[in-house]
């Protein structure tokens, strides 16, 4: 037997408890099938105090979004230490740890646009939030990149590099959620090798990136991600 | 001066016009900016008549999408002759013609969900046949490739390469239509190279899809697009 104690608490600490349990709920299912009850069960109050909290499942949605989002977004964070392809590879696990525990909630707002509804209908400001929230995310990573690389006024190549890379890792997870055929551990390298390759096609049409990819690469070590890739290529093409 | 012939439309004719008149203004602004009054004038008849044939704006839309998503999807066809990086290339050029020719609306289809609203909010069933309507075309892409690479039952490695190599075309088509920086006709060689070095990189994690590769690959002429990024990524590597 188990002797809860219960204590009253105060109404910021309430608020950012229903949010925690809400995201885990909306995490792993389809957010639209939630309900406002069960998340009242779970956080072990009644229905109407989840109303004096927040006005409805549509609030409450988008408050466990955001902190969904600068979760993801702190998990981008990485020391300006070491080999540039061991960092990416490190970012690469945390966000598939993230994409493991959100796997639904991921998968229904990036497919779908919100995954909330009223009535049946999503208003345009709420579909315009969500899109804002998800794109600052991708500003985020963007700009991380952007830092390791050590560039500050990205050239109209770089950017559409790192940023349709990003595009890819986003549905390179989709992906994977959609079955787990393959192993999530050899997504993480192939999304660090898929960079360099893709920034690799683009050195070969523009001397900017050929110069850029260059130093990148030169201190890259022998036994790291980049390495492994060229030894990969030089192995196919024999 | 010049003398207009009037003569009365039958009423499959004229669903036709308004749907042309209407998917061409769509195509050249944002939808949502674009009224039934601005339709009615284009096409050359009367606000009410316009409402006879469409209920409103949102049908009117969803058919000028779906005779969009007809228009890409064919332009996916292509003869099997010759190789398959010039083939790639073809369908490329046709794509980013299509992405010119509808840039607004594809921006705001592709970044948004739904382009168009009623009173603010767009019906959930609106942005499920927008999704699937988009989804649709994916799988035409996805279905040709396969059928190119004669491929029927594609193994996991093989569906991610096609299908997140699909997402990289969307989101560098995009990312090309906010600015315009980069010649269109270095993206289209550009992605058909991509598509190259992910199915690559996939191979140098797969044995599968390392026979695969080297299949496809043996007929591919010297002067093909996969040859030209062979001879880059060596002189890229000297």
């Amino acid at each position: 037997m188990t002797t809860v104690v219960r204590r009253r608490m105060g109404v910021e600490e309430r608020r950012q408890q229903l949010i925690g349990v809400a995201l885990d709920l909306f995490s792993r299912r389809s957010p639209d099938e939630v309900s406002i009850d069960e998340i009242a069960v779970a956080a072990g109050i009644s229905r109407p105090l989840v109303y004096h909290y927040f006005p409805g499942k549509l609030s409450l949605y988008e408050a466990a979004l955001k902190r969904a989002a600068e979760d993801l977004a702190s998990r981008f964070t990485e020391p300006h230490e070491g080999p540039l392809g061991a960092r990416l590879l490190r970012v690469m696990r945390r966000f598939f740890d993230f994409v493991e525990e959100h796997g639904p909630g991921f998968s229904a707002l990036m497919r779908g646009g919100p995954a909330v509804t009223v009535g049946g209908a999503a208003s345009m400001s709420a579909v315009s939030a969500t899109n804002a929230l998800i794109d600052s995310v991708r500003q985020v990573a963007y700009d991380q990149i952007l830092s390791h690389l050590d560039v500050t006024d990205a050239p109209a190549r770089l950017e559409l590099v790192v940023r349709s890379w990003i595009s890819l890792a986003e549905s390179t997870a989709l992906i994977w959620l959609d079955g787990r055929d393959i192993p999530r551990a050899e997504l993480e390298v192939q999304l660090v090798h898929d960079f360099a390759a893709l920034a690799a096609v683009s050195a070969t049409h523009d001397a900017e990136m050929n110069g850029l990819l260059r130093r990148l690469l030169k201190d890259e070590p022998g036994d790291g991600p980049f390495s492994d890739l060229v030894q990969g290529l030089v192995a196919l093409a024999s």
